[in-house]
């Protein structure tokens, strides 16, 4: 990746680059347009609604104000509703890598799969960080992975006639495991209880394989991976009757996802505890026309409330107005008295 | 009003006094149910809402995180809704007067009409103050109120006979000078311009009887009272031919409500631009134990919108829970997770 923006082709040119496609980057996405910015949103993930949906979608939340009850996942149903009229592009499965201001103030922002964006502001509302899978805490797995360590699978033929062991209690670890032993010379699911967080039927369904010699499933923690010209041979196992070897080929560990600030932590921003330290006032961080709101900020007292964001997503915009139009003195618009924005609302219905 | 708490029967105990029952005082409620704390609600005025029902019920808001129209009543009837589960008593037409700390740090809170709470803390969500009526700009007028100069209407039999004038130009200035020129001796209605922001069948109404003489209309500013012997004896009136003076014994100033701190601004707490100065880190004033927030509350880059005073509401009780509950520590409280929360809005369903 070049650092100069003069070799790319035209960048994305929009007022605010909002991170995250939460319920607060949503929000954020309407304020903009009420007080007339334009914004774009990139998100990590593969679909709108960040942690809420990704986490919990049907998990009942009750302290957003004025609405007495509702699942994550039409909280965000809510919030594209709302700010639908003023058609906000959203850049899924972009995760936001490198930013360098320009001269003029501006910010050159690039993603991970090649967009480049030129804006004004930078609003992070990228919650706990990006989702990425949780890995095994042992540094040989490190050189194998992508070839002998796996954390998802991208081509099932990888693993055709291997020795397979599939790591992980959820969904993805016993459907991948069940998918796996159709290709597989043998899959074995390790776990380190008897009990799973994924589907009963799933569950049963492994059983039943294991029962009728499909496949094994062992109890016990990895301890250690016993590498040999760089390949894997044997993958460490720890429980209650002690320690085994367990041969295998291929690992893939499907532990769940973790929440990771990622690259954002290379940007130069003051931040405490894995969160951006913002001024409460704008809730700009320590890099004048870079923002920080929702779950990722962090302040004195800072709650981790959704409708927290939402005003903090207010204040900031207000801000990032003034380094999109310099020039412009911003009135103060107060929603219902916008006969514009009514118009939008009524068209958008 | 006496200033010794201990001559007074049985004050109302509660953990939190929130003072104002619009839509931000109305959601603190619903927060202070949730992480435990008691609290009542007072209100100037005679119905719940604030500023919202009172002077646009019907106007659209757009701008209420996840509803992307709703009208102010209807705001307030899903808060109501949302703060039901704990069962707020909410005590109307009574405007907070005078407030004192006890040596143990509680707070004794006394109304106008009589109420005395004792609470632990006081949260401020009075919007842009108490409503009171609009009066006239005029030393003069001063000591005339209640006997020649009137802000209101108590008791019709007063203007029986009496050279009447009625200033303003709303539904209030309309209907009592039309019901006036039934009692009086001779009703004038007197407005800056032609034109009225009542019902127009009021207008049409209002017309009809001057054009049958049973009540004058004059367009003019109300420029001075001529007073002698302690009474009301004319109007001066500025108009676009010059000045008149009106004969008149009985004025009736109707010119709406504005709004104003009142007893707050004798509270001993900083105030700019008659809003409560706060910390943004808790929302509280110079006077620990009284907290601010929504539109009363004063902090650099505060933005008069609804969803801050959620924001502020929210981590002013966190603050507000440490002086009721000095001795425990309080746990964060998402509310999804909470399964007595969940009966709770379950039941009251």
């Amino acid at each position: 990746m070049t650092s100069d923006a003069n070799q790319l082709p035209q960048p994305i040119r929009t007022d605010v680059l909002i991170v995250g496609a939460g319920p607060v980057g949503l929000f954020a996405a309407f304020e903009a347009g009420v007080i007339g910015l334009s914004c774009q949103i990139v998100d990590a993930l593969g679909k709108i609604g960040g942690q809420c949906t990704e986490l919990y979608p049907d998990k009942p939340i009750y302290d957003i104000p004025a609405i007495p009850a509702c699942t994550a996942r039409e909280l965000v149903d809510r919030l594209m509703v709302q700010c639908k009229p003023f058609d906000v592009p959203i850049h899924l499965e972009q995760r936001v890598q490198s930013v360098e201001q320009r001269d003029d103030g501006r910010w050159i922002v690039r993603t991970d799969r090649g967009l480049v964006f030129d804006v004004a502001a930078i609003l992070l509302a990228a919650g706990n960080g990006a989702f990425v899978p949780q890995k095994l805490a042992l540094a040989e797995a490190v050189p194998l992975e992508g070839r002998h360590v796996h954390y998802s699978v991208p081509r099932v033929a990888d693993f055709a006639d291997k020795t397979v062991v599939v790591a992980g209690g959820g969904d993805s670890a016993l459907d991948w495991a069940l998918a796996l032993r159709k290709v597989a010379h043998r899959v074995t699911l390790v776990h380190r209880r008897n009990g799973f967080s994924g589907a009963d039927s799933s569950v049963a369904e492994m059983r039943r394989a294991v029962e009728a010699g499909e496949m094994d499933f062992i109890v016990g923690a990895i301890s250690g991976l016993t590498v040999q010209d760089n390949a894997l041979r044997s993958i460490g196992l720890r429980h209650i009757g002690g320690e085994t070897q367990l041969e295998a080929e291929q690992l893939v560990v499907l532990y769940g996802l973790v929440a990771d600030l990622g690259p954002i932590a290379q940007w130069n921003l003051s931040i405490h505890g894995g969160r951006v330290d913002v001024d409460t006032s704008n809730y700009e961080s320590s890099r004048p026309g870079i923002f920080a709101v929702g779950d990722i900020a962090n302040y004195p007292n800072k709650q981790k409330l959704i409708l927290s964001g939402f005003h903090e997503a207010s204040l900031a915009l207000r801000k990032a107005y003034a380094y999109a139009f310099p020039d412009r003195k911003r009135v103060h618009v107060h929603s219902s008295y916008d006969a514009r924005l009514a118009e939008k609302v009524a068209a958008a219905a």
